[in-house]
Parts: structure tokens; sequence; C-alpha cells
């Protein structure tokens, strides 16, 4: 089956429009029909071989929300015509430690990822999202309730179970006092996903443009990161800070506004070290700083079910797949509000 | 009540014999006759002033084993001739989150040190074990097994619970994999307690001659740090590592030696910073990176009732009060198997 997609050909050009094949269907396949796909940050690191690591043609794109279209013979959980969302991941070991704990984003093998990533099967580099159809293991496939605006839904795939994760390992709930740093694609969804699940947020910020949005996505308070008085103010009030800044920053004000026991979790990395955080507040109140991960699909799964109860979804831009080039401009400068969705079903293809 | 004890009188000169007068007993309060009293590195940094933080007259020692001679009207725990215990704190404010969860060793208001601490009862400093008696509040003392050698029980009170608790919080049990990063006091204690907890210890230690003793105590694995070959072997392998050496050092090593999902919990607070950690590993394995400071009254107790059922004490060297400043030199250029053992019967007092 050929389908229209748009493919990065080199680090240095533009996206261009291709066709590539996609594989057979197997026993525990899903084809899925592209109706929706988030443009993460990374797709633009991928695409540029940021991180020298990018095999061309590369298509990105593994924030996927589209109808299946045909199931292989061992499918039972999926039939034509649900809806279904695809992510970071289409495979994973299934043998070590972390798969066997379902946690196989953290696969010791290494997940297969949905784009770029070496099939074991085929030997072939996967596909991403930027395309009209995708086929992947239905263990990696998760569903969409149907009571919710679907565009909204893609980013949940990766910047939802993003944060989702670190909130529901760090126990989060009503009563619960979560910061979250940075208002871009991640934070706003750490800000929505926490007010959901009752928790009292913090959003700290840069930017003094950006309180009103954040209150309106469900901050309760929002301080602007350089105002010495708020920072002091919010010290030892959270439990848990999600700091969605991927450049390297001070990490210690956030020390400082946890609880004892506190956690102070990174979900970004930043290409210079963040400065070594003080070791003193770690000891003295049993501070922790992790990191984390995406998530895994079980967590995947329930964060959507989670979102279809609270009706909840990501605040888009859509745009069609010919606009990508600029989205991922305006996206590098950090001007979209809060994540670009390209709505495949209105945009061109050559010759289609 | 006046009794002899050793005090630091000012930052430079040796420790000397004092009297000094015990406060009444109130009505929460234990009078001790103190047996033995650990030397724990934190006495010399105090008398010494090392952290500018000291109070002269300073009578040093928070690792206290001793007998009841006197219990006040509302003690019901204790009676007259028990072995007791006093540790690193004997008081905190009651009230606060961390004391309500009896994790008073976090309290908000700060702990009242067992010596330079400020009584807020009588304004006083509190004075420590270097001492023929102390009196303290029944909720900060601890009943300790009567089947067990009392010498190497002194040093359980701090460097034993400071290891035990991130223990305890990581769940150390059989099948746990533990690492221990340096063999002094502290480490010596974490080897044998991750080890009678049913775990494999793992012991790094820059020193190929700590070896076979560190065996001995109890690691089923020796590995010493400046050995690539060795340390790579390591490489994910461990559930929690327990870093017990205070001088700055790179970290990253041994967030190399953690499972995904691994802990590696700082006991001590570097001079200097220590190089800042990796973030890649705490984002792409969900490491946490964190610190820990003493612990509670009830994690005391309970790692005492533990020492009791597998006869486990520390391994000390035995001295009187007045070799205490020759100790303190030894200590600090770390010669010591593992800990000095203050012998306060056997010391000689000045017209005593």
């Amino acid at each position: 089956m050929t389908v229209h997609a748009m493919a990065a050909i080199s680090a240095g050009t533009p996206l261009q429009a291709v066709t590539i094949e996609l594989r057979e269907t197997r026993p525990d396949d899903v084809r899925i029909e592209i109706l929706y796909c988030g443009i993460c940050h990374s797709d633009l690191h991928m695409a540029r071989n940021e991180w020298g690591v990018s095999h061309y043609p590369l298509v990105p794109g593994h924030e996927i929300v589209g109808k299946v279209i045909e199931t292989g013979g061992k499918v039972e959980r999926f039939a034509v015509g649900d809806l279904v969302g695809v992510g970071v991941m289409v495979g994973a070991c299934g043998q070590c430690d972390c798969c066997r704990m379902q946690e196989e984003q953290y696969c010791e093998q290494g997940f297969l990822a949905t784009y770029n990533g070496l099939d074991p099967v085929n030997g072939e580099r996967t596909r991403g999202g930027y395309a009209q159809s995708i086929v992947a293991d239905q263990h990696f496939v998760v569903s969409i309730p149907d009571n919710l605006p679907v565009e909204g839904v893609a980013p949940l795939l990766c910047a939802g179970v993003t944060v989702w994760s670190p909130l529901r390992q760090g126990k989060v709930g009503p009563g619960s006092r979560v910061g979250v740093v940075g208002l871009g694609g991640l934070g706003h969804m750490a800000v929505k996903l926490a007010a959901a699940l009752g928790a009292e947020v913090t959003l700290f910020t840069t930017s003094a443009a950006k309180a009103a949005d954040a209150r309106r996505l469900g901050a309760r308070q929002v301080v602007i990161s350089s105002d010495e008085v708020t920072m002091r103010e919010a010290a030892r009030s959270l439990d848990i800070v999600l700091d969605c800044v991927a450049a390297a920053h001070d990490l210690n004000p956030y020390l400082a506004c946890l609880k004892t026991f506190g956690q102070l979790v990174l979900v970004g990395i930043p290409d210079q070290p963040h400065a070594a955080p003080d070791v003193t507040p770690l000891v003295f109140r049993r501070l922790s700083l992790s990191g984390t991960s995406i998530g895994s699909i079980r967590e995947t799964q329930d964060m959507l079910d989670f979102c279809g109860r609270h009706e909840l979804v990501a605040d888009v831009e859509l745009i069609s797949m010919e606009q990508v080039e600029s989205a991922f401009q305006r996206m590098a400068r950090g001007d979209v509000k809060y994540r670009f969705v390209v709505d495949m079903l209105a945009s061109h293809w050559p010759g289609a």
C-alpha cells in the first residue's frame, strides 16, 4: 500500500512530499488512516539531525490519531472504524524487566520508535505520522474516547503522557500542590492534567504575558520566576514540581519551592548541563531530583480514559501538511499555543 | 546535678574536662547514666566550629547509650535500670507536618539537637554525650535490646539510622541489589544493615585494601571505583546506591550502576558541590538523586529492634575520654575501624 507522506530527505532541506510503501498488515497489526498528527519539538530535532541519529528519508510524527481501516488476524481489541492513537513507541522487546513491568518506554533494548526506529522484523526504518496512514502493532495502539474533539487528542500521545506519568507516579490528586515550570506544549498539558486530578497548580514562567492563560488552563498561582519576592513566597509549598524547560537553568529555586520529601522531576534534557544542584536541601529536606521519559502504553490509555471523563484535550493550532515548515519555525521560537496539529484530511498531496 | 564532661571551650583548643550542671528532671524527662558515646565526624566539625554555628562551651556527642537512673512523673515507657539510647535529636516542635508524620528529623522549626541546640524551655544550650550523664525528653529516648554488646550499639544512634532510613524508605529486602559508596562509619553500617535485610550488597571503594573487610561485613561484591572495567560490569545492576562519601565527587558512575527506576541517595554534604549530574540517564532511565538526613525516632527504634533480632552492631574501637583528641585526629584521616566509642566508665575525670 502506497501513501503520501512528508519526509525530511536530508538535515539541511525542507520536508518534502513523498510516497511511501507501508508494510503488509501482520497478524498483530492495525492499519490506521491518520486524521491528525501533532508536531512535537523532537520532530524538528530529528528532521534536522540535531541529535545525530537521523536516517533519511525520515517521516516524523508520533502524536497520531486516526481510524482503524484494517486489522490483522490476531487483533481482537480493535475493529475497523475505531478511533485510535499511536504515540512515541511502536515496539519493545517484551522480555526485559521494564517490559515485564509494563514500563516498555524504558525497555532495556530500547523501545522501537514510531519513526526512525529500526524495525527488527523487516529491517526497515519506521515512518511516523506525517503521512496518510500508518501500520502499527496492536500492543502499541491505544483507544481514544469518542467524546473528545479529535484534533486536541493528538498531543496527548506524547506531550500529555510525558507529564501524566510523573503526576501519577507522584500520586498527585486532591490536596496535592503541584508546580509546573514553563508553559509550552508539555507545561500546558501538565497544568491541565494536574488541575483535573484535583491538585492546586502553581505555574512558573519567565513571561508575565502568560499569567492569564495559565490561570485559564487551571493554574491557581502564577509565579514569574525572576521575581524573587514571589519565588520566596512559594518556598516549601509544593509536593512535586514538573520542570518542563529543556534549556539549561538553575534548579535550586525550584528545589526551594518543594516541601520536605518533595520531588523535582525533569522532563527535558538540556543541550548544556544544568548547574549542579545544591545537595544541602536534598539531604536536610529529603528532596529528590529525577527525570522521566514519556509513559507506558498502560499509562497512555489511562490518561486517555481520564481525559475522556474530564473532557480534556490539548490547546492546538490546526495546520495543513504544507504548513509544517513554517510551523517548525514558529515552534522553534516558542510561538504556538500550545501545539501544532496537522489536519491530515485538509492537507493537499501532490497528485492526490 | 553536677557531672563531669569533656567540652570544647573554643574552636582552636583541645577538648578539656569540665563540670556541667544538668537540668532538673522534668515530668517527661529521663536521666541517663552514660555508658558509651560514639564519636561522629560532626563532633569534630562542631568542636572546631567548622560549620560556623558552634556555641562554647560545647559538649559533643550524639551516639549515646546508657542506663536510666531517674524518670520524670509522666514517664511510663522507661524505668530505672533500663538500657536506653539518645541520638542526634532531643526535641522537635511536634506541630508541623513532618512532626505529625513522625518524621521529626525534618521538623520545619528545626529539631532540637542533642548538643549545641537551644533548649526552648530554659534557653540554655543542650550538652551531648561526652559526659557522665544526660537528661532527655522521653520521646527522644529509645530502648536498646539487652542481647547486644552495648559498646557497639552507640554508633547505631547516628551512623546506623542515617543509612537505615533510606534502606527502609527504598524498601530494601531479599532480592534487592544495594550499592554502598565508601567504607567508613556510615558505609560499614550500610553494608551490615543492607546485608541483614537480605539484600545483595556491592561496596564501592577507592581502596583495594578494604575489599576483604567489606566482604567480612557482608558485601557480595567489591568494586574499586577507579577500575573502569569493573565499574562497567556493575552498570545497571543496582536498585539503590547509598553514597556515603561526603567529599565532592563525580556522581555519574554511580547513576550508571543503577537499574531503571533506581535511586542514588546521598547521606553527606560536600564542602564543594559535586559536579552536575547528567540529566540524560535521569530522564531515560527514570533515575532519582536524593538526599537523606538521619532518621526518625520511630525508625531508630525499628532499627534497634532489628539489630537485636540480627545480633548486629557497629565495629568499634573503644577509647577512654582522655583519648578523644587523638581519636579526632585519626578519624580526620579515616584511620578508624569503623567508629570510635568512648567507654565512659573507663574514663578518668579530674578529681573524680
